[in-house]
């Protein structure tokens, strides 16, 4: 069996105002990446999204963001390395609390949006996270989203670090992912077919045709996308077949 | 020897903005109280603050407040006990992952200003945030600024709880204290005094002359005041020959 | 021709959150009542409200809230008159700003959810605000909730004041709203009726049965009832055959 | 008499953390540059600040910042001409509410920190900026601190602009300034020399010796230096013997 994690962001509600359809999701993933209250998300989404992931046997890890709702997080700011390592660390214990609450593993970091961009292009400030996170907790797993990121985990021993990729988005032929402006639907069939060639093959087609490889342990899906609950479902469909075993990060790194 | 803990309220600087004068303080007290980021405090305060605790072995617990940082968490708001638990277990967890960084012991509780009056008018409110304590480490100590919340305590066998006193204010007869509008000064061998009945005797003169009940294992000293330093001097001076071992919070509970 | 005004809340986004129904509502109304980035709204939000309002020659209002923008400006607290007052008077210029942009009216003030209520229990607030807002400009007009605060109005001569019913919800005898957990889709044309009783008569029937006075100019429409924009149909399908003329607030007062 | 204005950040404080010393600076200058809530001020901080620029007759301004209470809008950020020109609207409108409230006369904008960066290094944000001024109030004055920005103040007919120079820092031959990482208190004789000397000759020494081109019709004092207070006095001293008279912009542009 092939062991491989689905992760989804999650918990980007915040008080009155719903994003994403987290419940609906929530069953198909193995792994969940939690908004900590900066870019999305508060105490009670925070809450009520680790107990959904409990119910769900899922494991949880903080998606920190920068201090920025208003932009969602989304907008790359002068923050220093020490600063946006004091900002994971707060966020990753704030949620980590409600995951001890909820006797839910706690297993994973995966920056958000802008601050994952900044550490994609500054090892000074990868480094600063990666050794807040190895500072407060060393059985914890990074979840890289890029080759530079990856590249700057490796630089730890002791630090657990896991390369995700993606199905539901196009690659280039550099292993770079194509982003459309307007959400669309993808074809269910040749996102499941993507998931078992990175699962099985660790490479995947890019959109210019060649293979590529993309060597990872998890799957991100964006749980926005308009079909995602429908893209889950043809994966699910196709990974007993192919002997492939949907499993928690925690289970893998 | 009878051991007490001496506690303060840390932390309370915001950004830019310097409140307290937490490195002079810091030296002679055994538990910080300290802001979790809601009604003051941010990530780096917090992180410096915990650093500046580790260098003087003296042990730290969240000091949990309203999300109101422009009324400084002093306005009493129609949160719900759950919404009040949730704000704990937040702060809580934020603080104690910067604990974790620093190896300090992570050990108590101390709900902060409107937050405190809250809990001190609702047991069920209380009751939330006791529960939300326990199920996220029960090995937590509850730290009980009245009998009001001293008592709730008490309903939760496995809940570690302290009472503090107060010897930088006068009591009423009825161990309520007295609060001016404007700080004064104390006369420092008058609090030192204070500090030896409550260790040595559990009691205090209140303004009124008669001899109260305190029956505590801390008492919180003010930061603010405009001689804390020197009032702390007093009773550091005081406490070898009364044989009280000034000690932290986990050392008592 | 009877004028009377049709208001309705909007503007209730929050960066990447979508709330309500802006675009399909603003057409049928005649006075928005837009948040001002405490308890939702920022100034994105605001902008883009005004500038739709104004494409619809509708007039605009603040809808102030407190700060409190996790709880969406429901949770009482414990603020004095002067802060509220700052508060009406901050979210009020700022969104003043943006109707001067877009060459609007800007026409009205709406105080929004818990501090609406503040200001309907404490006369001592509502002065606060009522005072606030001539000092600004004493040609705004006090969109009022209920009676409690009218008659605050009143003690007012320059203060423009207008009463506003409602048409989407139940009124008890004794002219309180009947609010529903569950929001339901009322039925258009009963709803129609009662906003040409109100118009005409200036009365409605209760859900007892009893017919009671509600002298209001202004009838409140809940963008988020499931069928809104049915029920704008329907009441714009009567007006003309009752001789009602719809228009703003600043028609009015 | 050559008229000239002298303008000073003021109203940084928040909640109940105090910056600067307002007080004391007030009765010595003609313009205040007040802080909008968004880096720093808040709206109880706003009012009292307006009110106290009141009682000494001095002009005010917005000195908008970022969304960035924690950095104090020192940190650029990735955000749009159309997010950044919002921002400033908010906030002038904001404080202009309050110079309503109070019979001040609102004079001028003038960008902090960060935002004042982003606009010096992008002539499509100051645009944004000064479009979005001129639809909210044509009579306005933009404060320009550097060349950069003032060159496109030239670019509209109808926008009133000033271009500010400083006394307490050290130029460069380039006109840029000299900023010391720790605060250090100017000679008293030497700033009102460079005062003297900027407000009628439109020149002063730059640290290299050199005269340079200051053609600036305001000074700004910071407030915050070690010595504020005694370098206005010194100014207030020399300006009746050299024909200089202390106005507000307003009086100037």
């Amino acid at each position: 069996m092939v062991p491989i994690d689905i992760n989804c962001d999650m918990g980007e509600s915040f008080g009155n105002w719903n994003m994403g359809n987290d419940e609906a999701v929530m069953p198909y993933i193995t792994s969940a990446n939690i908004a900590g209250g900066y870019h999305a998300g508060d105490p009670h989404v925070m809450r009520e999204t680790v107990a959904l992931a409990a119910e769900h046997d899922v494991g949880v890890g903080i998606h920190p963001g920068l201090p920025d709702k208003m932009g969602f997080g989304r907008r790359t700011m002068a923050a220093s390395p020490e600063e946006v390592r004091d900002y994971v660390v707060y966020q990753l214990g704030a949620l980590r609390a409600f995951a001890d609450q909820h006797d839910v593993t706690f297993q994973h970091v995966k920056p958000h949006g802008a601050m994952y961009s900044m550490l994609s292009e500054s090892s000074e400030h990868s480094r600063a996270v990666m050794e807040g996170i190895l500072d407060v907790d060393d059985n914890l797993i990074y979840l890289a989203t890029d080759m530079n990121i990856y590249e700057v985990t490796e630089e730890y021993d002791d630090l657990r670090a896991v390369f995700e990729g993606y199905v539901d988005l196009d690659y280039r032929s550099d292993r770079s992912l194509i982003v459309e402006q307007e959400k669309v639907a993808p074809d269910p069939e040749l996102v499941a077919d993507r998931f078992v060639s990175i699962a099985t093959e660790g490479e995947v087609e890019a959109a210019t045709g060649e293979m590529i490889d993309v060597p990872a342990d998890s799957i991100c899906i964006h749980g926005d996308s308009p079909n995602a609950v429908e893209l889950l479902e043809a994966i699910h469909n196709r990974v007993e077949e192919h002997d492939i075993e949907l499993v928690p990060l925690d289970d893998i790194a």
